[in-house]
């Protein structure tokens, strides 16, 4: 089950409850199907999680009752077909009167053969999550102590996992040893906060410490913070975090997003073979490439597309079958900006190509004279088995055209991709500590892929 | 884990869905808190569970996107304290690749110390449900085939529990040894339904062929029925059944409710103390036992409580405190009927008192002149272990109190309990074949109570 | 627009606003469409409408803000068709800063005539309703006070109208010359209570003191009550509130309706042509008939049919077309109590027949021996006009069929309807001051029918 | 009542529901508080509307049942206090058998006058909305043809009317003689399309084809279009649309705003009297005024605010009293673009001050060197009286505060707005047929002010 969703942890803080709520609607980006949280006022245990968007799914919770002093929070990203109530994190269980329960980002690769050993052994499974198969490996150690339990399961886990588990005396946060997903300290009033991205302290007045490292598990409870390291790996951070999915506004990884796309755009004006006379994103994840690619180029930035930002997830329900609508509905073109111009659009990449052949034709209706487009990173052609919800290898248009054929699907006069050097410079991280599998199809490490029967919850 | 639920299960029918949304229905009565199925046409699995009402938890499900052949579903009852999402049933598990599900009635005696003992084998709950214990149970057996892992299982627990369980192959319906809980078999269509009454049978079409025996273990599947059987123990039918529970539309136990409420009314005129003009009711449970009493005193029987009928879930939520308007929003008193008259009032049994009390007030104040009550049952003075959930003996009001006292407390001028003699005489099944552990203290098997740390689901 | 209602006005009491949504409560029987109040606190002016069931309407209201000293009420009944939002009531007007509402119970006859003639004078209509050309004709008057205005207007209507008015100052009570709906006053707190039936006083703690007269305007302000008066008519009370439309624990028209109900089925006892062993309701509108036939034949009444108390408005929706089911589905029979049994079923009226044919099979289904059938008016042959919701005459069965054809179609042994003279006997109110207009086609006034064209709100 | 809203007109279209549709989201930003739309298919006319954002509103009509060929929408502003169901547009009235609806855009000055002439001639008022005023002007005149009843209704107004009338044959699209507010009309398919903005034109596929003329009346029927017209006055377009309101994507009186927007940066930039190093606009209505001033100072433009997308109309419910909160959680500011830096922050206009003062400290505390705000239009010291909904004089902060006093409040090191020749020269239309009421006091039309009792709905 493929996961690309957002985790926060809180420890010794006065509201637990509203700090949990705030730090996952600030993580809202990474996952809208589902969200949860588990907190705990050292007495009682409140659980509470849904279908939809934070704000929907906590909108009747009475926050005073449920004040807390720790806990975790979870945001799911809506993969198509997997969408499930009984998929919803934190997970929860009870084990000899206690509660634990897991929040996870990532995708573990070793799911399937842990799944059906453990099945072998007589135990049952209620989701097809990750986390499940994390929890059972956990308490079927024959260690005493929770942490060297939770040191046994994680060494049996291959792939990407970005942890916060609860206990009932305090909270840990655990990154793989690849670090492929970000998860990162701040501190909290008196006590902590770790989140996927910085960008959640903000709201609440956190203060950024630092990034977990590689296989470290970070216990924070009553005594401060503690801790354990896993076996070393070799360092894979996604790439991609930087490019589309971290918010400009945080940190991941220790470093700015927005710092990162911005010379991402710097660069790609360097590299660019074409001239124009604007530079358009493609709002809003376009943006910050494209300040850096105009700044560079010294030629205007405009907002040649404008965003409507009243569209919920029914919207388009009576059109059900005009992907083109879906499309327009979300930008809208400024004819004025770029009629008769040459014009560079900046986007962050091409997936299937579907969207950006639409756009592009509704450019060339508002009368553009030449279109070019500016990828920040180069083309995508293999499918993530770390966490990134990509479509299938068939499905990525890079994975079997060359650029000059997707530069003719979507109709452009000119296309180019950030080149991977290119992409690798802008980002003041060792190039050799970055996963780059999508681009280069260079696994770090081994890949199952696992297709059971489904089980349609309705 | 308390319940008081009903269980339904169909194969070898048409549209599963449909069918098994009625029955759910005709057993809403024995639970209003939550319900659900699962069902499956041979290639699909179907799940579909939510708290509330029937009508209203499957409001949107699309029934004919999902017909299927075969499927079981559960009522269940509202315990305060426990009402929580997780404890929905159908309960759900994968296990090897196929989907498996139990719907219980009844409660075990044993549940804590089987809890515990899987706890130390390093089982993880998410549950506090009898059922996820029998799932892990059933799936620890060494044994090979699923009907010996099943026996194997079953053997394990004590108390009440009748079962319907799906597999992919096809449903089992189980009723343990001591044959606590109802659960009759039916004809349908092509194939088969079992329920824990009747009354499901009608809205359907199905055709009454039996009820299922002590300790059989029934399997119906694409050869039709198959029965296996636990080990044999004293037989001991929840009395209560005919007294209150059941709707007098549905056989239980293999007898008519109906038949046997209007024969406690009868006996009730044998016994009775007192005289009175008119009999009248506390509908709808009081009914057919008023009936019986008329009958046989020939006196007039009469309602004179008129029941409201548009009574939801929320309607008392502006005057929280008024237990007093709570009760009377329910029934009113038709003055007419029982002004300056002496009458006898029917009512099925009495737990706390409290809304006697009330109702006794308001036949006074619309100017009665003496008013006798007449219980279809002895005084309630013991818990119930075996699903039947009665408050605590402290509430019970007959658990310290002699007939006098309560007498007093409700504001009577006579109030006469059936005795057990004739209450057990008034159905045609062997008098020492009942369980009336909650009349007279006598648990036909031990009782251990669990008591855990709560957990909250808000 | 033919309205079908329930009407209640409060002045003097402490709380306004839980009062009106508990009597609106007991009115629910006479209008499930839609239901709303208006009420004030002498300062402010509180509305709240809305689609659906008191409850549900009513269920987001915080009554601690609003608690009011006076007000008005109504539930509206659900005709096809002109199910509307726009159409809820009280209806509400602004007149020179003050604000006015009026709650109908009833049907003008000359509303066609009356509102062509206030379009040619240029005035607009927002809605269908008879009220909203009340209000007009009200503000249209030349006079100077309210009361005169409003006397000036009501002189003007022809039909049937039970009204409570609020206005910022009181609240009046009107009841149409001919008297054809029920209203009743009683004392509630230090101020005053007027209701469509006398059972929204029970809850409430209000004491009934009389019917509303012919043609009385009853001011209920400051200074007291106070009555005025319109010109005389021939009283004309609707019969059919005693036979069906009121619950049986309330007074109408100054009478029990459950002794007129129970007088009705014991003088079909003397009139009865048939034998049979067994005496059963169709529940609940034949209960009390049922039992005071029994009483008088001296042969067992039993509740051959037990009513499904969990059914709700959409319940049926997976079942569209299936009328059958929806019949089944209220009601399902007892079969040990009717089997190889010669029954009478006690019915209060036939409408269409469709339904009772459907009951008559599902017996036949369970055994019975011979059926019969005693309904407690005579053949309802004609449409009303005076405000019940009759189908047309085409579709009332017995308006073009004669008993044996009628019988023939149902499928009975036999079938009985009381005469009208034993009808009219049956209730201890002078038998030429009742509406028997749909048994006999003798209208009191006469009758214009408006159909104009469609407005859908959808 | 003050009316800051959107309407929209259709006539001759294949599938006028789902286009209403489309033009009432493409106009939600001119109101979020409730929506509705009346169409027509030449035989029925359908209704609805709702309290809610136009996607909520819609989300249970099904557009297969009423597609129509013409109708007209309306979404509606939310003014504090004034919320409320009665309120929603279009306002519809039948009158002789026909319906006629209207949608507004604007604010009448002499609404109260004339409401008080008409409810002494006997009218009643459901609303307290202008249309329902304007609606008994029209049916009160004594000419024959519909149209000559607008022309002389429309002439008793004062004020600010932008209006689109809905009658069986047609639509009618008006703008007042001084035409405060937009309206414009495009061609689409066969018909035609009448919008606030031309925005609503892009997302269907409509052509712009000019603005509607000030004191037009356009009718567009099935003989094409026809123009009448009103009183010649003094014209007097809001500046207002320029600077804030409409969208940048839109033509509003003939002009596009992003092109305004961005002269008013520029001009901006001449004048400014102070210098940074970065230029950052409050998004998103800062945004195209800040890209023209950063281009022409030749200074970068960064995006030093992001905004979060994910925020609905409850989020800040469990935080009630936080103004603070609700102020960081729209807007998060990237410390990485802003720290030890001189920045100038573009924002469109400053109100109460108060979410500027917020803001300010926030770029304070991520490390900013030195804060600098520019504002695209002069300080608004005056309330506007048709139609934008100011707070009150005394809320506006520049009403009787001076730059330095404003600059010390919010905490700015330098503070410009724009100057009044600046802002009117940036936008290509008559600098005298501008109304800059609200920046100079100078109302081109007398003003009343109303202020009655209110009237709530709750």
């Amino acid at each position: 089950m493929k996961e690309n969703c957002g985790v926060v942890g809180v420890f010794n803080v006065k509201e637990a409850g509203k700090i949990l709520y705030l730090s996952l609607f600030s993580l809202q980006h990474r996952g809208q199907e589902s969200c949860g949280f588990v907190l705990s006022d050292f007495k009682n245990v409140y659980i509470h999680r849904g279908m939809g968007l934070v704000e929907d799914v906590f909108s009747k919770v009475n926050f005073e009752n449920i004040k807390g002093n720790f806990g975790i929070g979870h945001v799911r990203y809506s993969t198509t077909g997997s969408s499930s109530e009984k998929n919803i994190q934190p997970f929860v269980v009870e084990y000899k009167g206690k509660i634990y329960a897991i929040a996870h980002n990532g995708n573990l690769v070793n799911s399937y053969s842990l799944r059906k050993k453990l099945e072998e052994e007589g135990t049952l499974f209620q989701t097809t999550l990750d986390t499940e198969i994390i929890m059972h490996l956990i308490f079927k150690s024959k260690k005493n102590e929770f942490v060297e339990k939770l040191i046994d399961g994680l060494e049996k886990l291959k792939g990407a996992y970005s942890l916060v588990i609860f206990t009932e005396e305090g909270i840990y946060a655990v990154k793989d040893p690849n670090g492929f997903r970000p998860l990162c300290l701040g501190k909290l009033e008196d006590g902590y906060i770790v989140s996927s991205e910085s960008c959640a302290f903000d709201l609440i007045g956190g203060e950024y410490l630092r990034e977990i490292e590689e296989g470290e598990i970070l216990f924070i409870g009553k005594n401060g913070l503690k801790s354990y390291y896993l076996k070393k790996n070799k360092i894979s951070r996604c790439i991609f975090e930087f490019i589309y999915f971290a918010r400009p506004d945080s940190k991941v990884f220790g470093k700015s997003v927005y710092i990162a796309r911005k010379k991402l755009g710097e660069r790609l004006a360097e590299e660019l073979p074409f001239k124009g006379e604007i530079v358009i994103p493609v709002p809003d994840s376009g943006n910050i490439a494209a300040i850096g690619l105009a700044e560079k180029l010294k030629i205007p930035f405009e907002m040649g597309f404008i965003r409507n930002h009243y569209i919920g997830r029914t919207f388009i329900k009576p059109f059900q079958t005009s992907r083109e609508l879906g499309v327009k509905i979300k930008l809208n073109v400024v004819p004025e900006v770029i009629k008769n111009k040459d014009i560079i659009v900046v986007e962050d990449s091409i997936v299937r190509g579907t969207t950006s052949t639409l756009r592009i034709k509704e450019l060339r209706k508002a009368g553009v004279r030449k279109v070019y487009m500016a990828i920040s990173c180069p083309p995508i052609k293999y499918p993530c088995f770390y966490g990134i919800d990509f479509p299938s290898k068939k499905e990525l248009i890079a994975s079997d055209k060359d650029i000059k054929e997707i530069r003719e699907i979507i109709g452009l006069d000119g296309l180019y991709y950030l080149s991977l050097e290119g992409m690798l410079s802008a980002i003041s991280l060792p190039s050799d500590e970055f996963c780059t599998a999508c681009f280069t199809g260079n696994y770090s490490v081994e890949t199952i892929d696992f297709k059971g029967k489904e089980q349609f919850e309705i």
